[in-house]
């Protein structure tokens, strides 16, 4: 399944930081077909780095998507049965609006002038899109980490909107300790002089500042477990002799590959204004709970989290859980069982596919 | 109690990668007075950016060592009763030979020309600290963290000069994980420009790159939990109106204090060397298992981990106290319980000083 990125251009959107942003434009793929109802199309929305391709094989690279172990005929979101539909986030650099673009004002990159954006301010954009697209309902909205506090704001921004949601591997907002990951990142890549206070486009990218901010990512998205499992304490060149300062074990060989690689993708200012985004998300914001910002959703839940996540952890999980059960709201919870941590809602589907499937199957019937 | 720095100089010392170095000098410090047996020695050691100064107030500055609540009249290490010691590591920075120190060969830092070095040798170093000093056998080592590691090996390397060893939140072999995080301290500091591999003295220090690479440090040092008490989602400028990317919340500006104190006292060049020699560092080295490795010690064993410290697990000292009751060693182990994480054996040391002084007080009068 070979899959074109699409593009829709709108001319402006207004943002929480009281900025209007004009114009503005989303990159999505879609998977399947809308039925005639319109009532099964289900909105991905994607993590921290990821893009609109979701699923299939891109025309250029002929790469899958990053959820096409999900996302398919068959599969746990199964395009034989639903529409889905997967936008790069506003503040992106895979084909929507974000710091990477031309500011029409001055013709050059916004760069740092880019207004603060929100997790709120990219769901209102997503929203822009569903209607664009003619449809009035999601049976789904569902995605992972940064895409789980969208599945959460989007049951709270848009109640009516919304049959379903699938907040996975998420938060209602960030702890200290994930906001201190953030900084580390963003500090590593302002230590980069080529950085140039967000001034390098056609010049040189910070990628070593970059690079350093991904790998410390890296080392969270997975569990000491399967981290010991993958690599152990092997060494690298197993004819070595002696002690230098080269790569020694093949964990550091897999960061800096994993860290160089990111460069090549993703751009060092979207990092700060999603990082940004990430941490000053509160879903109780102005409410004073999670019980009054939950009062007024009208879809069902289904909260997934995985037992060795640490970066996201299961209380997080169960605090939303617990505050939608306070309400009465239909909400399911899975804890499921994976040593991938937090990278399991991406590479350990198995029970996923399994739990997200009969979610679907049952809430497409009661709607339709 | 004012304390001085002292220093011996040794001609030289032979080290595992092969290379001499010549000569070699050993900042420490001592407190409390070595009795008449020489039964009631005690050596400190540091973890990684540790020095010599673990009690007392110093001469120079007036601030206490970094265990000054541990070591004292009445403390866990009553210096009523016993003679404490704590030397700077090899490749150190706080008075030591490290890279920062002058080559004879050339009369320029050693820099990255500094040879390899490993746990093992700066226990030899100490070793030829303890010879110097007239003592032939050592009541206890003890230390955390990396200190732990040194802890271990001085048991398994001089069976008959220690009585007893007191590893606190150590393992014996980094795991993945933790070469990883010592590993994104690495590369953020190659990745500043500052650092000009490592050939920095006279001129400018990579205080970037070490900054970042303190910033992750410190995230591993706290629990989640210790992280969300001292600063949960706290905004630093509570009236600050809108977003923007100055520091936003307290856990930011703690992270970027933290790293920044650090570049004043610490070499960049040692932070290669000393997470190095970490990262090598495996007890089981050659002998196949821990069981072997530990086969012929002769000392006590008091092991310590904590609750909530997840950068050396619990399971980590496990390991050890395993392989010692398989061996019939004498050994006892406490998991204490704390919110701190790693850094609980430096801040949360209530229930430490019981257990230490306790086991103290049955090693000294089952050895005099």
């Amino acid at each position: 399944m070979i899959v074109d990125t699409q593009y829709a251009r709108f001319e402006s959107i207004a943002l929480d930081c009281g900025a209007t942003l004009a114009p503005v434009e989303v990159a999505y793929q879609t998977y399947g077909a809308l039925n005639a109802a319109r009532s099964n199309a289900i909105l991905i929305l994607h993590a921290f780095s990821g893009d609109a391709h979701a699923a299939g094989l891109s025309r250029e690279e002929g790469k899958p998507g990053w959820w096409d172990n999900m996302i398919g005929p068959g599969k746990g979101f199964d395009t034989d049965k639903y529409f889905m539909i997967c936008a790069n986030v506003l503040g992106g650099c895979r084909g929507t609006t974000g710091p990477s673009s031309v500011n029409p004002a001055t013709g050059a990159p916004y760069a740092m002038a880019f207004p603060v954006i929100t997790i709120s301010d990219m769901v209102r954009l997503q929203k822009m899109l569903i209607d664009h697209l003619g449809i009035k309902r999601l049976l789904a909205v569902t995605g992972g980490s940064m895409g789980a506090m969208q599945a959460l704001e989007w049951a709270v921004a848009y109640p009516e909107s919304v049959v379903s949601s699938i907040p996975i591997a998420g938060t209602a907002r960030h702890s200290a300790q994930q906001i201190a990951f953030n900084e580390v990142g963003r500090q590593a890549i302002m230590a980069d002089p080529d950085w140039n206070e967000g001034n390098y486009y056609g010049i040189k990218p910070p990628a070593r500042g970059l690079a350093v901010a991904r790998m410390v990512g890296h080392i969270t998205f997975m569990s000491d477990e399967s981290m010991r499992e993958k690599f152990g304490r092997r060494l690298r060149d197993k004819d070595k002799v002696g002690f230098d300062f080269s790569v020694d074990f093949e964990v550091e060989s897999y960061l800096r590959y994993r860290g160089s690689k990111f460069v090549d993708r993703f751009d060092a200012n979207s990092y700060f204004f999603i990082t940004k985004a990430m941490d000053y998300f509160d879903l109780t914001n102005g409410t004073g709970s999670l019980v009054n910002a939950l009062r007024d959703v009208k879809s069902r839940f289904l909260v997934i989290s995985f037992t060795s996540d640490w970066l996201y952890p299961s209380y997080q999980s169960l605090e939303v859980v617990n505050a939608l059960r306070a309400l009465n709201k239909d909400v399911a919870y899975c804890e499921l069982p994976s040593n991938y941590g937090h990278d399991a809602f991406l590479v350990d589907v198995g029970e996923q596919t399994e739990v997200v499937r009969g979610f679907l199957a049952s809430t497409f019937k009661a709607n339709t």
